[in-house]
C-alpha cells in the first residue's frame, strides 16, 4: 500500500511524519484552552473532539472523544478503532466532499500545545531486547552468567510506576538515591552520577482482560505504540535491584511521545521476532508476525550545543513482541486494564552504534563517546534527549513525533521547605 | 485512653472490633442497592453517605462520600480526616442528642455486602521483615547469602499490580504459570503446586506528594492502614525472579480487609521500630514511633474443615515503618497518589510459630505443619486463609474485618473458549 493522499497538501511529502496513512491519536492545547483529542496531519493536528461534538464524526457508542484523553476510544475496542480511521481517513482524502466543512477544526502543530494522550492505568516494563540483555548482564554479572537462565523462556519484565509517566517535552529533574560503590564501607545519600536513558517502544493497551489470554488476543487487546524513554539512574539500580528488581532508579521519570500510533498505521510494517534460540512453550508462540520495522534512533544535545545521534538501531531486534510479553503478564490471572503501558526493554542491536542506552554505549563509563564539542558517558546537566521512530512505506513515513526530555539540576537539597 | 462508650450498645464490648474508638472505612451495599461509604460501629455499619447526604454529616469541601469509595475524603487531608471523626464520635457517643436522627443510618453488618474500600492506584510491596527476610533468603539462595547487603540500608521493595487487589471474601483462583525445577532441562506451564500468603499489614496513601519527602511528612500522607494478604505462587516466583524481582508470582490477587481503619484509631498503639543493626542515613531515620502494636494471625480451614491457626505475630516485628518505605519510595522523584497502597512485607516474628508464609511455616514444604486433620506444606484447593489484627486497648478492641481468601481449583486449560 503506498502514500494516501490528502487534501491537507503537507501530509503528502515521503518525509512527513504524519500523512494520511498514519492518523496518530494525540491531546492538545491552544493557549489557555482545555485539553482536547486530536489527530495529527501533516503540519496539522485535526480537533476529532471538535469535529465529534459538531456531528462530524459519529463513533457507535460515543461520544468517546469528550474528554481530554483517548482511554474511551481504547476502550471501545477493534471495531470502533476502524470506524474512526475509515471516517476520518474519508473526510481528509484527497478530494473528500467535506473538505470545507472539516478545514476550520485544523490547528497547526506550531500553535499547539501537546499533553499525555492517555491516562496510564499500570506501567510494566520489560527487558526484551538480546543485545541489551547480554550488554547489561555482562557488566552487572559477568559475561558467564550475563544472560539469565529464564530469560530464553519467558518475556521478563517488572511492574514500574505509572505515575512517572510523562509526555515528551517534559523536564527531568536529575534524582537523588542511595548508593554505594564496591568501595565504600557504607551508602549514601547523593544525586545520581549515572543517570541515562532507555530507547523502548511502548504498546497501549486498549481492550482489558481477566484470566489469561492467548498470543492472538493479546495482540487484538493492543490500541497502539508510543516511543518510551525510560529513564534509569544506574548508580541507584546497582545498590537497590537485588533481590527485588528495579525500583527508585526507574520512578523519576519515563517520557512517552505525545502521539499513540494505531496498530493499523503499522500493518504494513509487522514483522517476525528473530529466530528462537530454544523453544517456547506454546502458549508463548506467535500465531504470526508481531514485531514492527521500526526504525529508531537516540540524540543528545548539550545546551547549546549541537545536537549529535547517539545511536540507530530497530525496532525488529527484540526478542519478544508486545503481544508475547502481554500474554505472558496474563499467565497468571492478571487483569489487564484500558490504558495499561508497557515498555518493550531497551532496543540494542548487534553493534556499538545501535546501542540503546549510555550505559551500554560507554561500556559502564569506561569508555566515553564522541559527541559534537565533547565527550559523555552518563547524561549532564541540561543535556536534551530524544528518541524518534520511523516506518518507511513506499512513499510515505508514519512517525510518533520526538519523545524529548531535558534533563535539569538535581535539588541542592530535596528536603528543604 | 480508654473506651469511648456509645449509644450503640454492641460497640461497648471489650472484644467488639469496632468501638467508637475505631471508626473504620469501608463501601457496602444492602441487597440490590449501590455501593456506599460506611464506617463499622458495634455489629452495625453506619452509612455515612446518607448522614451527609440528609445534611447530618457536613465535611469541609463537601460532599467527599457521595461516591463508592473513600477517595476524595482520603485526598483532602488529615483536618478533614479530624472533622470526620469528631463528628461521627459526636452522633454516636453516649448520650448525643441526634440519636434518634442517626439510628436509620445504621444497617446491621450482617446484612450487607463488603466492597473495595478505596479505588487502588498503584500497589508496591516491600520487603522489610527481618526474619522473614532471613528465612526466604536463607531457601532461596542459602544462609551466608540471606540478608542482601542492601537490606539494613534501605526498606527494598518492588512495584505490584494494582489490577490485582480485591476485598476480602474473593475467591482466589489457584494461578497457573512458567515453572522450572533445579532437576528439569525445560521450563513447564502448569498450575502453581507452592501457593501460598504473606501476612502484611497495607498503608493506604491519603495526601499526593511530588518530589522527595521526609519520613514525618511520609507519615503525614498515611490515611490509614488494612491487612493485606499477598498470594504468592512460589514455584513460579523462583524461576521468574531473576534479576527483575517477582512478577506473575504475585499478580494473581492481593486480598485486603474490607475495612481501613484510620491512623488516629491506631495512634494509642504506636510503637517504634526495633534497634538498627547499622545507622541508617538521615533521611531515612524516624523522627518518633512510627509501627504499631497490632496482633496478628493468620488461620487456615479446609473445605468442611476445621479452623488451624498457624501463626500469631504483631506488625511491630517490622524493620522499617510503612512512613520510612513511603520516604524512601519519593527519594528518586517518585510521585505518590491518593490511592497508592504501600505492602508492609511479610511479617513473621523470631520463632516458628510466628512466621507469616507458608513457605516458612513448612521451610519451603520440607517441614509441612500439623492443621486440625491433615498437614499442609502449601495452599490445597478449597482451603480458606484468614488473617486477622487487633490492638489490645484499656478495655477495648481496635480490629480490621477478617482478610480471608478461599483458594479455588486452577482452570483446566486457561485458553478453552
Amino acid at each position: 500500500m503506498g502514500l494516501i493522499r490528502s487534501w491537507v497538501e503537507t501530509a503528502n511529502g515521503a518525509a512527513c511524519p504524519f500523512p494520511l496513512n498514519n492518523l496518530p491519536c494525540g491531546v492538545f492545547s491552544q493557549g489557555e484552552d482545555e485539553p482536547r483529542c486530536g489527530m495529527a496531519i501533516g503540519d496539522f493536528v485535526l480537533d476529532v473532539a471538535g469535529l465529534e461534538e459538531a456531528g462530524l464524526l459519529v463513533l457507535p457508542g460515543g461520544p468517546l472523544l469528550d474528554v481530554p484523553f483517548w482511554n474511551e476510544v481504547m476502550a471501545a475496542g477493534p471495531e470502533v478503532w476502524a470506524a474512526l480511521r475509515a471516517r476520518v481517513t474519508a473526510l481528509l482524502v484527497e478530494g473528500a466532499a467535506e473538505r470545507a466543512a472539516v478545514e476550520p477544526y485544523l490547528v497547526p502543530l506550531t500553535e499547539v500545545a501537546l499533553h499525555l494522550p492517555f491516562l496510564v492505568s499500570e506501567y510494566t516494563d520489560f527487558y526484551a531486547g538480546r543485545h541489551h540483555a547480554f550488554n547489561v548482564g555482562t557488566m552487572f554479572r559477568g559475561a558467564e552468567n550475563a544472560l539469565p537462565p529464564n530469560w530464553l523462556h519467558i518475556p521478563i519484565g517488572y511492574n514500574g510506576r505509572a505515575s512517572s509517566v510523562v509526555v515528551s517535552g517534559t523536564e527531568v529533574r536529575r534524582p537523588w538515591g542511595q548508593v554505594k560503590g564496591p568501595d565504600h564501607a557504607v551508602p549514601a545519600f547523593q544525586p545520581s552520577r549515572r543517570f541515562d536513558i532507555e530507547l523502548e517502544m511502548g504498546a497501549v493497551v486498549g481492550v482489558p482482560s481477566e484470566g489469561p489470554v492467548t498470543v492472538a488476543e493479546a495482540d487484538a487487546m493492543i490500541f497502539g505504540y508510543v516511543l518510551l524513554n525510560d529513564w534509569s539512574a544506574r548508580d541507584i539500580q546497582a545498590w537497590e535491584y537485588q533481590p527485588l528488581g528495579p525500583f527508585q532508579a526507574k520512578a523519576t521519570a519515563t517520557t512517552i511521545s505525545p502521539w499513540i500510533v494505531m496498530k493499523a498505521a503499522l500493518e504494513p510494517f509487522r514483522t517476525a521476532t528473530p529466530a528462537r534460540e530454544v523453544p517456547l512453550l506454546p502458549h508463548l508462540q506467535e500465531p504470526g508476525p508481531m514485531l514492527y520495522d521500526i526504525a529508531l534512533e537516540v540524540a543528545l544535545t548539550p545546551e547549546g550545543g549541537e545536537e549529535t545521534v547517539l545511536s540507530r538501531t530497530n525496532y525488529a531486534e527484540m526478542y519478544y513482541s508486545a503481544a508475547q510479553q502481554l500474554a505472558h503478564h496474563t499467565t497468571s490471572g492478571c487483569p489487564m486494564n484500558t490504558g495499561d503501558l508497557l515498555g518493550s526493554g531497551t532496543i540494542s542491536g548487534p553493534t556499538k552504534e545501535s546501542r540503546g542506552s549510555l550505559l551500554e554505549l560507554s561500556w559502564g563509563g569506561k569508555e566515553p563517546i564522541a559527541i559534537a564539542g565533547g565527550t559523555r558517558s552518563f547524561i549532564e546537566d541540561n543535556d536534551t534527549l530524544t528518541l524518534r521512530g520511523a516506518c518507511r512505506g513506499a512513499g510515505y513515513t508514519i512517525g510518533f513525533g520526538d519523545c524529548t526530555g531535558k534533563v535539569i539540576p538535581a535539588l541542592a537539597d530535596p528536603y528543604a521547605r
